[in-house]
């Protein structure tokens, strides 16, 4: 039997996934995180003290931004910073990496110290906003060691590992893992789980491109969101190892 | 046994819902839309034409802004005019809002012209993003019947209706349907569940905002929001008929 | 004899005026203003403390801004906040709004309070800013209430009303009140006059559109914008009582 | 009897004004103009053509832009570039200035050519919004010249002149003409008239910044205001002669 | 033998250049500097006080910033108010002004106050940001002066005075000193130089805009603008005298 | 004897510098360029078709833009496109970037094509303008031969090739080679030169940070300049070949 995928893989295989940590010099902890040629630089950096609003609190803080570079897709598109706003994609995406980050932090232990993690695809092929996720939270990781190193953590912060993956039904309604880009361009249904190492789930968005889905298809992609998402915990575990 | 919510509802019960239709003399449909105390003013406008990169392709376009009057919260917000800048959230929500609508349209049946749903928030207590795609439908649909009346369509643009609905646990485990500001304030889980008529997902977006949430939990929203859509559809055609 | 006007009215009367108060749940002071069609929204939201610039003085600070819904108008205008700038049409009307309310304050007895007055004009028929400086005086007289029930005031802050109203020449070189949308953009002079209670003057802007307005010409328009101001402040007072 | 005024003029005397032509190279039509120390530099820009949607209509276009350099105050203001926004108060006066003008242009006699006057204050020292009205007819008569040598136009665009003159009351009740920085910001009373040099009103525009003023007070200052625009209107025709 | 040059100087020759210091009646320092048709308006205002960054250093400050009115040039430019955004040229003229002043500031001297240098050009033909710069030396000893009135400083703030000229081949390979606007834009290189009365360099700024040049011709270029700053350097002591 | 640089260079020396093209699958060049820690990335992106300004001349057109990370430095800096505006500093590089490259571009053999040097800086550590001038000769001379490929060329439009290099004087007043960040940042002259492979200079730019230097000091940095730009030139022709 063939393949029903582009580049060969079983509907329930990820890409490649490599995640190549300290790839810079400065930041506190640093990810060139890769799901096939999706290619994200994450930068965790550290800095004492919180926003105003949270100040006093004995709270920490961590957020995220997400930008992809004007080369990163088929074709160049015009920087935001030229254009002087930010688009609602790169606001909704940036929301989404923080919100997940912060599902699985403990701020009382992260003590008044603040982690704002820049996630920046360098070439993007399908799946850029999980694999940010999913190099974030091994940045964030290493920004926690960094912190611990310093004496200037409370406990530990992370109470659980996140991973993140993309799954969908292609037009010939076969569940895929891991839609890279002509896929996810044309799949009927797409939907992006955000899973702790536990296999709870932080986030679940499914969006019908084409067809409305059921609740049973809906089953579908949260079975192999799960499957994904656990693949993806063991691999950062390696990476962290 | 008393009710666990503030205003004395059945976990399972939606505030009261109202739509007036034709609420502004102008616009080609108009609702305002009451979930209780949230307000939201939708105008429907139409346009003949499509924007430039859909010229000549024979199809219609639909797409929404939503926004909130500054006076809408508990505290007064800054306009986005002023700060010169649309927020993160807005231009999520009004992303939400066209997709969903998006998705029972037939633009060849629409032909070229454009309907732009304006969804502005009066007063704000909880799922405005909900009730706002639950008036734009029915705003939408009269738009519809203006250009039909203008003989300007080709077919029937609508395949089906869009009602939403938001839903979650509160601390103690409860899952509650349409949840008002305070609930949506101290909620675990928060999701926002749109669908069609016919029992289909639009779109699901769930967010563990304390603990993460099992595959059971879930399931218990994905039951509690098809319900809250179902009681909206028919509400809907009420006001339609 | 007919009517010179398009709804059949005298050239000196008004259209149906009619303030609705306490329209929000959640503002201190809040009025449903409509002139005939136009329909301004006004919300007074009291915040304790003033501008920076302001501190320390004792003294208390109005200030308002103005808006349009995208569809207020017959055709639907770009919002704002999408366009990242503010109008100067936006700006010399909200500038106008807080100018002609400021001159009735006493800032003493209003201590260091701020009342921010949002006018948000949901459909626009002619005389927005007119409609917005007659409701806005309730608004305002409202909050003033609300801060008196907190024993927040050192006095009595309001020193007179205000209301507002449009007069103008028509080509037929009849004077009328109250323009609606068809008669402003057809007027040869048109003047917005501002005035308190006791009859005096807070603000006279006349404009010739066409040809260039006589000295007797001005005073005409004086007289009738004088007359509907009364009018506008007894209605003021029966809303109030 | 000693004078009521700060630089001893006699209340209905305006300061020394001067207009100066030519005053740049490059532009079809330059004056700087000089009301005692306020001193606004005006360029008139003449195009062949009229913006979009006066295209094809046969008739032509005016238009100003006002603005202030950083250090024309007693203390320096920041630069709108660099703010990235027009304050409303640039905005509303940039308005003033191009309606004004375009009350006097006969748009059929000029034919399809746009003129833009640029009015910069290099110096403020009250009324710029006057002296820049004042200057920019005289610029607007010398680029309408220009356009005439051309062979461009079709008739005589100019229907009459125009002046302007801000008039106000002093604390201690006397009505001054064109007031300057000290007496305009002490004013209980501001207003600004524009005029035709037949003697009728394009604009006027009276603000109480103190105690609202009577209908005989609104009369003294549109007298004041009659006689200095007469007066401005001879000291043109001497510039242009 | 005739002239290589537009306007008959010789090829070492400056254009007319005039300081007329004292032009406006606020700054603490201000000139109108003309290169020729080029002309400059430079004030200078002294705020107490450092930005919050060198606040406590005890130093002080010095900054720039450079603009064009809209019809400096010989057609209209949109003003960057109005786009909204700081062009590239403004911005890194601004910035070469600045750095070239505060390289002979002794900023301890000068104790904490801040000169803002604004650089408004009026008229442009070529060299408007050597005239800027050497016109804002002069500004800039006219603040030295008044902060020395008030006794402010804490010595000598003025280590060395500052001139720049700007140098270029044109097509026939002749060095040309000082090009007014039809010899800029034709030059195959083009230098500014920016130098001290001592005959130090502060900066040097070389660009072939045709064919790249050789080290001997870089050498010529800098012989000729070192004779142009000494020439600039008399001029500056005679408006200074 | 000891080096007098940090990382134990000779004064003349360059840090280590490696070019890998084709780091990015999309763009139609690409290199991965670094000076030592120094790493920046660029992408070639060629369309069809040049601005309107342009069109129909038969010429081609290219352009740059630079950009950093905001963790490529030492302490995270806040994005350009969340602040809504390009920084100086970035509009003057991008610039300087551009100018470079057309230096030795024939437009008429390019034809109407349009190549755009994106430069974005993943790590910053000195020379990041430099380095970026060296890659993004590379990277046009691959995008140049996808267009031959294409046949879509007129002959060969690259005339000569650029590399470029900063020099400067420590403290101690040694001329240093390619400084990296702390040697930038203790300057007391730095100057950025821009090279042909054939020797001739297209960009000299030398500031004083310090003291202001003489003839003679820009002479010993011209030649370590020199000497700098032509082991660059070798090795681009190793990576080109």
């Amino acid at each position: 039997m063939t393949s029903p995928r582009i580049d060969g893989r079983r509907p329930d295989q990820l890409r490649e996934v490599r995640i190549t940590r300290n790839w810079l010099d400065h930041a506190e902890g640093s990810v060139l995180v890769e799901f096939g040629r999706t290619r994200v630089l994450v930068a965790a950096s550290v800095t004492t003290g919180v926003p105003r609003w949270r100040t006093g609190s004995g709270l920490g803080w961590v957020t995220a931004e997400y930008s992809m570079l004007p080369r990163a897709t088929h074709t160049r598109s015009d920087r935001e910073s030229i254009k002087g706003r930010v688009g609602g994609r790169t606001h909704e995406i940036s929301r989404l990496i923080g919100r997940s980050l912060r599902a699985v932090v403990d701020y009382r232990a992260l003590g008044e110290n603040t982690i704002v993690l820049d996630c920046d695809v360098l070439q993007a092929d399908g799946g850029t906003r999980t694999a940010a996720i999913t190099g974030a939270y091994v940045a964030l990781a290493d920004a926690v060691e960094y912190l611990r190193g310093l004496g200037a953590l409370a406990g530990e912060p992370l109470k659980d590992c996140v991973a993140a993956v993309s799954v969908g039904f292609n037009a010939e309604g076969t569940a895929l893992l891991d839609l890279q880009y002509e896929e996810d361009s044309a799949a009927e249904t797409d939907m992006n789980v955000v899973m702790t190492g536990s296999g709870t789930f932080i986030e679940v968005q499914g969006t019908a491109e084409g067809t409305p889905f059921s609740r049973d298809e809906l089953g579908q992609l949260l079975d192999l969101g799960s499957l994904g998402c656990a693949e993806l915990t063991r691999i950062q575990r390696e990476a962290l190892a």
